[in-house]
């Protein structure tokens, strides 16, 4: 458990002694330069994202506030077809359809709707992200020539008929049947009990005239597994279910009210055999089953594989909620004022308290790194999708980090969400300042396109599997390279002996006193403890494999908690070098020092909250560990200054942030009240208080 | 930093070698005897809490989602009247009035009112626990029988001014102004200027006919601070305002959409002398401010103090609505089953899952604890109001007491629903399942009476002056007493000699190793780092009032994170011994065992959220702490039976959880779909498996 590198770093450190070395002078102290901040923010898709910002920005796609469930409803499926008007929707269908196949820019663009309406977000992607997607995806040529138009007009609204009552995370159990009838060569869709409705589907309730419907395909008595249809479910004029189609409305929900989830049911639904999304598995009309893929299991993986942009957009969408959020806090945290501790007139500003700063500042530092990490997942994502990068490893990379980075973004957005409205009061719970909204909208994120808990087990099943590849015959000295192997950015990918080299070259004591503030050490730490908990996980389940299947499934069991812990350290590390490659390249000084500030506060407050584990296992010393908080802490104070540069470098302009407490108005109700007092102590009219009056 | 108990409580131990030892065999299983133990919950006013739960079945005081806030709040308005028609709001008032004089019972009464609908709870808080509770404490004989009868039966509904716009944790600072016109005899009440607005008052959009308002009270040119006025504000008739007031509408909230919030202005708005509320200043005719509190500052938190009834109501509330959620979440993973990883038929349930218990068991046992220190606090408040145990100190330590619970319960409230909505995936996030809802209804409560921060920082201050009192002349030895003198509870006044006796006493290292477990040793852990925090936040600060001003300021603001923590800590220490006393009044075995472990549940699981800081701060070895979360998850294990029984003795009714998912409809969709599986077997007709095939 011990290592090279401990003892040099934990050497007794003064943190006050540190103090001055490190403060700028006022006149040498860093500016940010906003406008090429923001452009690095934007990313590759930087020009899609500004046309999707302008779209945003117009008030007919606003969610108002207040509405009813059915008149919210109505109000989306409007938008939907605004989207189309204004040519927003098509980029990643084929070019002979009119598309752009431009695969990440198209996510881009969608993730930016969360900005009008997360509502409008959502039914977008379950028309044109899920319904469609899985037309183009899963089915061939013949499909998209007939299918794809309507679908990209809104002419056919669809649904994604996947999810059922009983089975959610655990899709190869789903019920509902697809059986072929060779005498008539058509397929017979059947919901044979309750648990098998589709459940949850954007567009059941009431828009959708087709749907993308997932079932076990029966043929000849064998069961192909899930395999997709195109089924119509409503009559295309009258909006009636068609027969033996039954739709259920699911009603009022915690949020995201502008969409018409809804319950399907199929009682011996026909439909052509040619309706079976052929690509993965096809059934000839004599009733033989074939498919490019042998494996069921892979042939299943690979189809759902095709689904992960949901995933992708979730991500990117949580992170520009948290920014609109941040934005909107930060702004009147900056001009609100509250008691007045350090003089009898003036009182302070919220954003000088140590309190608000810890509550914000490193919610900020996270929303960067996410920020950063998102634009890798949405570049291997348009590397796979394009096909420019689409081997087999890149996939499962695609599904790993899709899954670890959708977890950690959309929990946090309503981490960010929920902390930005309680930093302002009262006012963060009235609508108009959006938070409760977007809070509320977002929450389902955490449990769709699969259930967090799910997606961060699925990560460390990974690892549990790279590991065992990797170390099946080496020894235990070639660990830490697994760990650095698993970091996915460019620039420090040194491998242990280089932090070690490091470490051993500060001689003095203050050199190696800086060791928690250097980028190698930083990730050092971060990437250890991913190698390690994966390692311990990875022997405490040794010879599990062999166990009887009870037995196996209740050994993982008893350290799924904390499989689970080490995917979201797996994550955290690469949200860590995600912001560390993006530092790279940067070249205006003053923006490369605060944004390396602001990456040393989420690299410490990572280290800080993981703090225990450090100390339990010997990677830092007591001591150490006692001046995490304490860096901390004079990161916050030197981050003070810039943080209102850093929300405007996110670029949501007044119409993305729509809230009134980012307005301006509390700073100018303060000049008001200023203004009053001024004139009654001038009037010599001012009421003495009784205190005073008392002391004399 | 070093104590004479780390050595023994540190000595190496094997946890799989303690296992067998106390896992009892299946015959010797504790049983919970959920009647005794529901009627230890329901406490000291049981009866009470019996007529509010049977109150809060009718469907006619249940929230109906999917209202406007318009519907909603004439729906609550209704409800209302209902509370008066069934005799539920009298019980604080004076008996000459048809009061009760119970102050215990009347807020036991209202609290368990939010498992009907949070804003029917709060809107009777506005009514009958604010703008009645003011006249009631604030007000003097004659204003009693002159306004409470209406207050009482609703004739005049009414708004509690206190917030402004300007102003809200900081309440000595509002600016509205009540001036005595001697002249007239009236005073002048005015809103000088926009940000002294009063704002997010309850009834003052609506409903409101007149309002108990804070104002500074200006007589002869001298401020004597903020006092209470009660002020008509509408026509009773007409309901238009009355001249000189205006009145704003806070429109859609983040929850509690059935109360009417609104702003209230003042524009040179008279009223009579005697509508002062003079319990604690008076001004006479000819215009001499009396008042029986010599100092302004003084008068300022005994008026405040008797307002205090909001925040211990808030706590139960919270309370009462984690014990709602949990009882649906809990009961419907019982029932739930996802994948099937021991078996190749049946899948596991949800609760089986280790993650599942690490994520609902943990907020079991602090719901637990927080359910018993609610009732010492509603025990001490009953004791200050009905004048049985009324000292300053009591006033004191009722403030801290409430401050300190209702921060952490409603917080608590929050992180509860939300887990519980996640457990339950998709449908947790349907209105129906009713954790959304009561989420959102519930996040103004961590801001409402007292931001949570804001009253954590209180805390920290009253731990601040106890320390500087006791040890003004006192060595450091005496310190653990002062953290052992904070503790409430009785059973466990024992000292740190009693601890150190213990764990000398203990020889072998076995004995020792049960030392987590032993509750002496967790409330020695738990005293022994809110001591500490406290002392060295205390030393960091020493000197720092002879300061100047600002640097005072800034010293404190430079610890403002630490003692902010440290007033957490001394909470979770209260709570935990709430918990400790309460399992002392257990008589059955079996129940007393199960508690047993779910308050070791709650002690570690803090000592677990706090590791990092008993291992930098020498208090558990490296080696011990990473037993903490091996002891964490064999709890889980061995609560894992009882935690239905747990959820079943809070007592609420299918009428008070209302959520589909723990009314069984699942467990019955499984049976159904069990059933449908079986009879396909048995018929052969069952499709073969591709995967079996290709197997074969």
């Amino acid at each position: 458990m011990t290592n090279p590198t401990t003892e040099a770093v934990n050497t007794p450190v003064d943190v006050n002694a540190l103090a001055e070395a490190d403060v700028p002078d006022a006149e040498q102290s860093p500016r940010v330069d906003v406008a090429a901040l923001g452009e690095l923010l934007l990313g590759t898709w930087a020009s899609v994202r500004r046309q999707a910002r302008e779209l945003a920005a117009k008030p007919e796609l606003h969610k108002l506030e207040g509405l009813t469930h059915t008149e919210h409803r109505e109000r989306v499926f409007g938008q939907l077809k605004i989207l189309v008007d204004e040519g927003a929707i098509q980029r990643a269908f084929p070019k002979e359809l009119g598309g752009e196949e431009n695969h990440g820019g198209n996510i881009a663009g969608f993730e930016e709707l969360v900005t009008a309406d997360p509502s409008l977000q959502i039914k977008s992607g379950v028309q044109w992200g899920l319904f469609g997607a899985a037309v183009l995806h899963l089915g061939t040529a013949e499909h998209h020539a007939k299918w794809l138009p309507d679908i990209m007009d809104l002419t056919v609204p669809g649904a994604f008929a996947m999810t059922e009552i009983g089975h959610g995370s655990d899709v190869a159990s789903i019920a509902t049947t697809a059986t072929y009838d060779e005498g008539t060569g058509e397929f017979v869709l059947n919901t044979p009990f309750r648990a098998s409705w589709k459940e949850y589907l954007g567009n059941a309730a009431k828009d959708g005239i087709a749907a993308v419907v997932f079932a076990q395909l029966i043929v000849k008595g064998v069961n192909h597994g899930v395999h997709a249809l195109y089924v119509p479910i409503r009559d295309p004029q009258t909006k009636d279910s068609l027969p033996g189609i039954r739709t259920e409305d699911d009603g009022v929900k915690g949020g995201l009210n502008g969409i018409d989830n809804g319950r399907l049911c199929f009682d011996h639904v026909r439909v052509p055999r040619t309706n079976l999304l052929n690509r993965y598995g096809d059934v000839s009309e004599d009733g033989t089953y074939t498919s490019p893929i042998a494996s069921p299991g892979r042939r299943f993986f690979t189809m759902l594989g095709t689904l992960v942009q949901g995933r992708v957009s979730l991500d990117g969408a949580a992170v520009a909620a948290s920014k609109v959020g941040l934005t909107a806090a930060i702004r009147y945290a900056a001009e609100r004022r509250q008691f007045n501790a350090s003089s009898d007139t003036a009182e302070e500003v919220l954003l000088d308290y140590q309190r608000h700063q810890r509550r914000l500042f490193p919610l900020l530092a996270a929303t960067y790194a996410m920020g950063f990490a998102h634009e890798e997942l949405l570049a291997k994502f348009d590397g796979v999708f394009s096909g420019a990068q689409d081997t087999d490893e890149d996939r499962q990379d695609l599904e790993t980090l899709a899954a670890a980075f959708k977890a950690l973004s959309t929990w946090h957005a309503l981490e960010t969400l929920q902390e930005c409205r309680e930093a302002c009061g009262g006012a963060g719970f009235m609508i108009e300042n959006r938070f409760a909204s977007l809070r509320a909208d977002l929450d389902v994120y955490v449990t769709f396109e699969g259930d967090n808990n799910v997606l961060l087990q699925l990560v460390a099943k990974r690892l549990l599997n790279d590991y065992a590849k990797e170390f099946r015959t080496m020894n235990v000295g070639a660990l830490t390279k697994f760990a650095l192997g698993q970091a996915r950015g460019m620039a420090y990918k040194t491998g242990l002996g280089a932090v070690a080299q490091f470490v051993a070259d500060s001689g003095r004591a203050e050199r190696s006193a800086l060791a928690l503030r250097d980028p190698d050490m930083q990730q050092f730490l971060l990437a250890e403890r991913v190698q390690t908990m994966v390692a311990t996980a990875a022997q405490a389940l040794q010879g599990a494999t062999k166990l009887p299947q009870a037995e196996a499934a209740a050994r993982f069991n008893s350290h799924q908690n904390e499989l689970i812990e080490a995917a979201r350290a797996h994550a955290e590390l690469l949200q860590w070098e995600a912001f560390t490659a993006a530092l790279a390249k940067v070249e205006d000084p003053g923006t490369k020092q605060v944004l390396t500030w602001l990456r040393d506060l989420f690299g410490l407050t990572l280290i800080e909250k993981h703090l225990e584990w450090y100390l339990m296992n010997g990677r830092l010393s007591m001591q150490r560990g006692r001046t995490v908080g304490e860096y901390v802490n004079r990161l916050l104070a030197k981050l003070r200054p810039h943080v209102l540069d850093l929300v405007d470098a996110f670029g949501y302009t007044r119409e993305h942030i729509r809230a009134t407490v980012a307005s301006g108005a509390e700073a100018q109700r303060q000049e008001e009240a200023a203004a009053y007092y001024a004139e009654l102590r001038a009037s010599g009219a001012a009421p003495v208080r009784e205190k005073s009056l008392s002391r004399g």
